[in-house]
């Protein structure tokens, strides 16, 4: 495949670097851990961090274009090594604009636990509708397998399962591994709700600490908060 | 209404502009979140942060002039969407002069718990007089109604039913939610004790680590450090 | 008093200013929080942080010298409220050259919950000799009376009736209020030295959570590490 | 001895030198704490961050060449205390090509439990196979004799028992002290890892705040992840 739009494909990388730079900058991974992507309008492809490539020495060009079928367009870098768990994310949900995969400490913690996030608060529900849910393990087979294409299987399979909507629950912890959050917007704001993503569960963590049996915060608070944000009626912010 | 004194208002919204830049600063609240207010001298309006702006880009002209039933003076810009909250403490106390709100994370742990933080030492002592409370939940009805002017009816009846005065407790956990405080001094001042409000609620979270059952510090000791700073007989500081 | 040795006062208190910087700047005390003070070579006076000054605008001559009897010379300033604590430590022991006290929140919160921190290994033992210990707390009269002076009189109980050594354990927690320590060497050292205990005290904490009955690491590691850098025949360093 | 290869000599010097800031900047170590080497390619001496010499003023020419008996050669420096510990691993594997000790926090922590930290999940399968392990109290004899000689031992014994590969699993808590890990690539390399080590011990932790009975992550799961970037078909990063 040849990408037609350069100035798109531009703009992509462009983008794509930048969130990953946020992404470094906001202590969300070390080293070269973590990774961010986005898909063109057409959806044909999207543009992915490379792998193992150090933050402070990416350029834009780096950012590798691949399509839906994990195939690497245009260059010799190869993408992150979880390019399969993000194309499955996009054939999944076309309002998926955005993904991003980080090993931000709180988060992780709670997917080592292999427990959801309970919505505890306001921070929360002014994000995420519900809990942010916890996959189940991959079978062995899964691993031994396409692990990474597995991975995403086993988020989409959790989704499907618990009738949820990637779109109010833009966010979810793969067991024993750590989050993966999307944005149906842009990069930038899929790495902000990385972030929003630690400190919520930073957030959780102190709570159990305080109250080890605290459960969900009031459900018409939740969607109250959610709503007053992404409802209909939205409330939050300026007109545009 | 048309605001007469404008230099007091471009005061104002150079005051509170910087203020909420310290928070941000401070690392109070994400990206959005967050907000601070300070009202004027005549009591008939105050100044807030406009809605979901990003701080990075905020311009002291940006500052949201409202008065207290929560008119929107002279601007096209959203008020912050806790604005009906500060109108209603604004009205609660008159020696209230300005007021924060956070989304600091060991404050909002404590919120999300639904405990009050005991005053454990003499950090909290110097600064807060008694436990910080935490309200009761809103009800329903009141989340579905007027929510935030409800969020502000929740804190005064707390404060009401249990005899505090919101100088000497200068602070509140909204349940569920987070972090209120206010100073009867300046936007500064409000923003630095929110400052304090998330030390004292770190401290009081890692004693409770160490010790699960410390309940509240001798009250001989916490009146003591009160009124060294705050009592009639101050001796804090340097004399005016 | 006239302080005859112009120039020792002067390089005292440019010491004393770097000092408090230091603390500021290493996150060990927010706001006016904590002080540093250090003692002429004769013991005649020293000098102390102003009381309620911010850090960002002290300057050297700020830094306010007072006698042992808590008598300040030479300024209008107001002295740190806690100096009459600082005068009692250096009569208490005469090689003390400098004192800190700050409201670091690990060590605040192992003073809140009244407890010593036990040393749990080499970090610990490389700087205290055996547990940083933490007083019983002032009675209501001692509050009541000279309350800072009495806070100091609670420390100097404390080792004297536990047979502790200043230099070797050049550090305590007052109950229900926080750390103070001291060095035999500079006001700089002092700085350095909280810093640990500020370490310390987060490694310990840390330690309790993973094993909350781990108690003394063995007391010949200890003795190892403590003599290897302050012992007579100590070798980390560098020869002088 | 005398050192024939000049340049390699000074080349050594500035990577242990750089290695070494860079575990001070990131905070792996206080004050003049932790230690960095790396040995030469005929391993017949390595270079040593010198002892007790503050970060901020270290010189590349101070950083100490010795040989593997700790032996200083040509210059009147002394060597980290630590150096008969590095001396003995670097004799116990030929790979080992750089050691790290530090007194980071979280790892210091599960050194004072006395502890290993277990394989939670894949941020540690992708950098330690199979836990990080803690080794035995040296015993009272060991610490009055040769001490920092017999910390080594201790490593080497705890590996040799438990049948581990140095490199499979090139990080070692010593019990009560702190962590030590190296690297069979470089200086720079192994403070990488010195940094992921903190990473994982702190998620460990956290991890076990939320559930303290949580053990191991799925042995295949750690078995793809360390595979992945170190095994034979190891995928991760790019083709060099």
């Amino acid at each position: 495949m040849k990408i037609k739009d350069r100035d798109e494909l531009i703009l992509l990388q462009k983008q794509v670097l930048e969130a990953n730079l946020l992404l470094y900058n906001s202590k969300l991974a070390l080293h070269t851990w973590g990774n961010v992507s986005s898909i063109s309008s057409d959806r044909s492809y999207y543009v992915i961090k490379p792998s193992g490539i150090s933050y402070e020495k990416m350029k834009y060009s780096d950012m590798v274009p691949v399509d839906l079928e994990n195939n690497v367009l245009e260059t010799n870098l190869n993408p992150s090594s979880d390019t399969p768990t993000h194309s499955l994310l996009y054939k999944a949900d076309p309002r998926i604009k955005a993904i991003v995969h980080t090993h931000s400490p709180f988060a992780v913690a709670w997917a080592q636990a292999g427990k959801e996030i309970p919505a505890l608060g306001t921070t929360h529900a002014d994000n995420f509708y519900g809990s942010i849910p916890c996959t189940n393990s991959l079978s062995d087979e899964q691993i031994n397998g396409q692990y990474e294409h597995n991975t995403g299987v086993v988020i989409v399979d959790h989704f499907k399962k618990n009738n949820l909507d990637f779109i109010a629950t833009p966010a979810v912890l793969v067991k024993e591994h750590g989050p993966f959050c999307w944005s149906n917007k842009s990069a930038d704001d899929a790495v902000k709700l990385a972030m929003t993503f630690e400190e919520v569960a930073k957030m959780a963590l102190y709570t159990k600490i305080i109250n080890p049996d605290q459960s969900q915060a009031n459900l018409t608070l939740q969607k109250k908060h959610y709503n007053r944000k992404h409802g209909k009626n939205a409330y939050y912010g300026q007109k545009h």
